[in-house]
């Protein structure tokens, strides 16, 4: 047995970041499943349908047709023709296939971003509440996460004058958004959007825009920053309205000034991006009508759920806008919403995620609810919540 | 048109690292073959051939059965055990699965284990001539990657003596080494790096191995550091004996104490491993019948280019022990070996790989031959290459 006390075997300080706590919750629920329980599964932020059939008829193509090697760093040029082309055909907005890199989901695209936009030391602000790996690959990376608290009277948004009170404390070097969010589901308008990369880029900081769930909008369209100044970096990805999570293909909108960096980067660090991925995420752009079927049916749980959870006492949501996340404010019955979902798992077998993986200052408030699954899975989960809150 | 110079665009200074100038060599033997000439693909540092059938079709079965999703960040466990089973079978040295980390390719696991193992402005030792990503992404995670030049007096190879003499200097905090080697086809024996391992880890220096040509090597069996010392960090992919490069699919070996750290780097920096090709590398291990045929065809290779390159002249070669790539000293030709591969390409229609990427200091009189093409284009690469000396 080795000690972790010998000094070979201590992990680097830089890689003490923080696991997902929904991690817990998952492994929970595949135990009560391995014994023969059922669990309804609202804690998984990806779709339960598969990626669009012409990107699926691709991919066996490709596979058919033989050796699947290395593309170049930055992607294979049909599949960045195609990205640009849907800038063009989606928001009238004219984007250089010379700007667009392919990558290893978005997840690799934001280790691209941050090394290319930022020095270690280098603050960077978020939105609190936020998705868990932006502090935690900025951390790693060596550069400071500084969360900026949002509310409802923002709409869960960074503002301007938050961005600048916390400019003002010590300079940023840049400011990531998300819109649609995750885990709060709401969005930025157009105008929210522009008048916020307008006040960062005024003060020298650079932006970052978050556009994953794209697509994925309900209460009003989405906005890109790639439409609003082409100095902003935007970062994009298959998984979510195309359904490729477990592809791992993504994409970016570099300023072209740094697209050379970015090159060097993911030459160095990745090489390349797996080309099935790359090859069935340009066929996926003919699959949108299967796609948005798939929506329709996201719009049809969400219409269960904001009617539904307010009939059983959970009433304090945030404005669903968009992605597939319904976030609660649960405070009226816990003040730890970790033991909320632990026993809501146990005692009614509906998973959810608790907003502690999303919000270090007040996650304990709030459940996140995933509405990615079928129509009957948020039938079940209301009534099942329903009865369990009931005898509680 | 934006100005390179705006403040909001300058790259970070830790994204300034080295393209690779073999990337020039390729896009010109391009640009030849549009045209409609010929070339003769020695530049590549890629198989020929395709994945195992076994590999495609588990591939194949996956795509056809709908919902490619997330993985567990560590990999499929199916995939862990199997590679477990691999240390078992070859080396018969017991590996426990809950050791062996799924990742992107070797590319992902060295960042993986750069964050995991080393601080910022660790000084980590490299052998020189090398695989230049190795420096490139220590410089990107603020590491600095320590040259040790390497020589025919100990089979280009870092010794005992050369790591205790340059952390006298400064103390190193790691030690990377390649076994078969890139560029130079080189190997360790199992006591030469019995030895190593030994000397590092008495001097506190942690001990990174990268083993992705492991199954080629042809002049000794290839050991693995994985049966030396559980303290040792492997590197490992299915890229070159597999010929799965497009795939991104490689793994780690990592001590037990820092299992956990590298997960949750995982969790947040990739979430995932690609999913088909997870599946795809698993089931590549009953290739093994089809994937020593492809390594019979490479030692073919070996025997025309080590029998032939000597006899029109480019006789100063190193040993060909192992991966596929035999490294040439033309330092009797020139001393600009980037000119040199330009101009084969350009008048022998043979593309080759300048040293310059691989040893700055003494590259400029190095070319590396990949072997892992057709036997054919070798015999027409030695016939095209001698012509061109003779009538140069």
């Amino acid at each position: 047995m080795l000690s972790p006390l010998d000094p070979l075997l201590r992990p680097a300080a830089r890689a003490d970041i923080a696991p997902f706590i929904v991690m817990d919750i998952m492994a929970e629920a595949a135990r009560i499943e391995q014994a023969g329980g059922r669990v309804v599964h609202l804690e998984v932020g990806q779709p339960a349908a598969p990626a669009p059939a012409a990107a699926r008829a691709a991919a066996a193509r490709c596979l058919a047709e033989g050796r699947i090697g290395y593309t170049t760093a930055l992607g294979i040029p049909s599949l960045r023709r195609r990205i640009a082309r849907h800038y063009a055909e989606t928001f009238g907005t004219e984007v250089s296939e010379a700007r667009i890199v392919a990558t290893t989901g978005s997840s690799a695209a934001f280790v691209l971003a941050f090394l290319s936009l930022f020095e270690p030391g280098d603050r960077v602000a978020i939105a609190n509440p936020g998705y868990p790996p932006y502090r935690q690959i900025l951390k790693a990376l060596g550069c400071e996460p500084v969360l900026i608290r949002t509310g409802p009277e923002t709409r869960w948004a960074i503002t301007p004058e938050a961005l600048a009170d916390e400019h003002r404390k010590v300079p940023l070097a840049g400011v990531l958004v998300a819109s649609p969010a995750n885990p709060t589901g709401t969005m930025m308008s157009g105008q929210t959007l522009a008048a916020l990369i307008g006040a960062a880029e005024d003060a020298g900081i650079r932006f970052v825009s978050d556009e994953i769930y794209h697509g994925l909008d309900y209460a009003f369209p989405a906005a890109t920053a790639a439409a609003v100044s082409p100095r902003a970096t935007v970062i994009n990805s298959f998984s979510k309205y195309f359904c490729m999570t477990g592809w791992r293909v993504g994409w970016m909108v570099v300023p072209e000034p740094l697209v050379r960096a970015v090159e060097r980067l993911q030459q160095n660090l990745a090489i390349s991006v797996p080309t099935l991925s790359q090859v069935a995420a340009e066929a996926a752009f003919d699959g949108v009508a299967e796609m948005e079927a798939v929506k329709r049916g996201y719009l049809e749980n969400r219409r269960i759920l904001t009617e539904g959870l307010p009939r059983i006492g959970i009433d304090r949501i945030l404005p669903v806008d968009g992605a597939f996340y319904l976030y609660a404010n649960v405070s009226g019955f816990t003040d730890d919403s970790l033991a909320f979902a632990r026993s809501m798992l146990a005692e009614a077998g509906v998973a959810a995620t608790p907003g502690v993986d999303f919000d270090p200052y007040d996650g304990r408030h709030f459940i996140r609810f995933s509405y990615a699954g079928a129509a009957d899975d948020m039938r079940e989960a209301v009534e099942r919540i329903g009865g369990w809150l009931k005898r509680g």
